[in-house]
């Protein structure tokens, strides 16, 4: 029988490896000891009509298992985990789980996102910087409200976009269950996995962006 | 047998009536003709221990039925339409109702909320309009990917966040999506019930806000 195939990207920039989402879904697959294909995508290719029609925003990851496709990586987890008995059997323990799913994607990435816009993709727009103490302070919020009742696989895969984060060492706690979660057998399969996969090389525009980039570092020091 | 009780506010600001997340929880109550009952919380009480101990992040809703409490509304949704039979049998259908409550709450929903902290929360903020046209940028490309691949309960309830905004106004196929949402008698209930709610006053530290910028407001005419 096939195996269930997802899709990630063969080239992302260094900052991305090891966060682009396709991670938390390989992480399940191994958590459950079910063995995977991989098909990677270049730059550009996720906008294309192809992957379009498996995944509607033009993103990875996706899963293809026989006839089933599914996009958003908190839906794959989920399915995952469930196809593997990983989920309680009853209606409130599933119910829970989808709480805390729901509590990573929802209530605790959006700050966390708006951080890495603001330090990454926007790090040289005007409002960045400024904008910065407001959105540290709802992570911070978030972080001290989690660090007391804990979650999931998701959970730690948000939390870990802050791992070399002052805001995240603020809370050894949180820290901890990080740490816990990432020395897991199948968490550092699925990361070597998918660093593994960057074979590619960046598309045009985004070497010359990359260059002028360095070009301003250079003029800056 | 005693009701489902969910929670909400008694106060919040005009703006955010009818946009509170227990109005997602109320629709779905509505949709599957299960009778629940209300605490309300004036402003403040969510942030004390009694309710932390229900919700962890301070906010509303939860959901109490017999020994389950659940918070997340995306959570408490697909409970809801799960003990409502409106969740497909199969894992695939159940799979595909999760991809698009994922799409909406963790693909659409952040730029959305991002452009609300912009235009209501930060308005006044010096970084926020300049911040704009990107944020804008970042919904249009969701409406404009979404309207091609419609969702669920869940989609329509972030979507009417953008209500009278031209960035849905733009789509038409997703203003009629909105509007087919809006039409349904679940959603009228649900709506008029949540809008009854606020019978409650505003804290002293927002009357003195919403007192500053009015006064502000009137200097800029």
């Amino acid at each position: 029988m096939a195996l269930p195939t997802i899709t990630a990207f063969d080239w992302v920039p260094d900052v991305a490896r090891g966060q682009v989402r396709d991670l938390r879904v390989r992480w399940a697959l191994e958590e459950v000891g079910q063995p995977y294909a991989v098909r990677y995508l270049s730059q550009g290719e996720q906008k294309q009509p192809a992957h379009r029609a498996l995944q509607p925003y033009g993103q990875v990851p996706t899963f293809e298992d026989g006839t089933l496709t599914l996009f958003e990586s908190g839906a794959i987890v989920l399915h995952v985990a469930e196809r593997g008995a990983l989920l309680p059997d009853d209606a409130a323990g599933r119910a829970h789980a989808l709480e805390w799913s729901f509590a990573a994607l929802n209530s605790v990435e959006p700050p966390i996102m708006d951080h890495a816009i603001a330090t990454l993709f926007e790090a040289d727009a005007p409002w960045s910087a400024p904008r910065l103490p407001a959105i540290e302070q709802r992570i911070r919020e978030r972080l001290f409200d989690t660090a007391r009742r804990l979650g999931d696989l998701l959970m730690i895969a948000v939390l870990r976009i802050l791992r070399d984060d002052p805001l995240l060492a603020e809370q050894p706690t949180l820290l901890a269950y990080v740490e816990r979660g990432e020395a897991r057998p199948a968490f550092a399969r699925a990361l070597a996995d998918q660093m593994a996969g960057f074979t590619g090389s960046p598309p045009p525009e985004i070497v010359a962006w990359l260059e002028q980039r360095q070009q301003r570092e250079e003029i800056r020091r």
